[in-house]
């Protein structure tokens, strides 16, 4: 089983890893990070780099597609190179999953039309006004179509697509050799569970962010 | 505040991204990720690659210090100048941290010594046996000395860093931003929770790599 993780300049790196940590575990499978082109490239934040080791050309026909969201996915929403081996990717693909505004290349390159998806909670309405049915739920399956909501979502995502693959229980070894037992010190992961004046905060730092692109 | 995250080859990739999604995040702070040597530290899989920007000579004194864990750990348990690096830059950090195997390094640095500590499940008895009080937590301060138990307790650990350094609302604030809210589709992240049959299954495989390091 192949898996392609793309990177490009501005992703969200915890986007890509949460899965990767979790679906290259998967026996008999081969992980493979591509860009656009092959090297490095550089997460959202500006000071993490993450290698391509092959380009999407040389991974044309994978089993599974991750795309990760963040910043950068605003300059792959255009037709282009991407969108091209999506769309033909997506032909034999398996899985088709994204975490994060991932959805919104998804979406863009036409994959998502009427199809229940979600993405990081501040996108969602642009994944609505993109043709997909967008959904706040944190792993939503549309047939071959996996998408997670926002970065840490993914980890989750990974867990339920390896259990569909290959057995609850390998994915209960994975989350164990992984340590998942997640404690976070807040309630406040989800704008339904977070305090008013930080969903304010958050969302206005994501609109000012994304006027700034 | 300067961070740094060291980062070696056969690390686990999520022990030091998950943090790094969460730290870097700090205000008025640089994220470094720094090697012994500059250049790319392919992680534990063998197929991702994140790139050390900085030696460890080039960030002399970090305010906090992150170690990650993974297989290639084992590779750093003699003297040398990791080790001289974490005991010099130890002696001004605010935070020296560790997630997963990491605190093995810390401990065999010399850091750990009668310090309450924790490591991923499978490693507590070495911790032990390294001179520390190991612990069966999640997140573990000790002074200024804070260890998180496997790959991904690192995100609790550094949101948890997060509120102490600069207040609940911003730790808060990155907890939603990152949308963790975690939803594991299983209730197996942590050896008492886990079924034994699973449990067992996981021992096995890690005393199985760590006798073929």
């Amino acid at each position: 089983m192949d898996i392609a993780i793309l990177i490009y300049d501005r992703f969200t790196a915890l986007d890509a890893v949460g899965p990767y940590e979790v679906l290259s575990r998967l026996p008999d499978s081969t992980t493979t990070f591509v860009g656009e082109t092959v090297g490095p490239k550089r997460t959202d934040t500006g000071v993490l780099a993450l290698t391509a080791d092959a380009s999407i050309a040389d991974v044309p026909t994978p089993d599974i597609v991750l795309v990760p969201g963040g910043p950068g996915q605003s300059a792959l929403m255009g037709d282009g190179p991407v969108h091209e081996w999506l769309r033909k990717a997506h032909e034999s693909t398996t899985w088709t999953t994204s975490v994060c505004t991932g959805s919104l290349i998804l979406a863009a390159a036409g994959l998502l039309q009427g199809k229940r998806a979600t993405s990081h909670w501040t996108a969602l309405e642009e994944l609505g006004g993109l043709g997909a049915e967008a959904t706040a739920e944190r792993v939503v399956f549309d047939g071959k179509i996996v998408t997670a909501a926002g970065v840490s979502a993914g980890i989750d995502m990974a867990l339920t697509l390896v259990a569909r693959i290959a057995g609850d229980e390998l994915a209960q070894a994975i989350q164990l050799g992984i340590e998942y037992d997640p404690q976070p010190p807040f309630q406040a992961g989800s704008p339904q569970k977070a305090p008013t004046e930080i969903v304010d905060a958050v969302l206005a730092y994501s609109r000012f962010e994304a006027a700034s692109r």
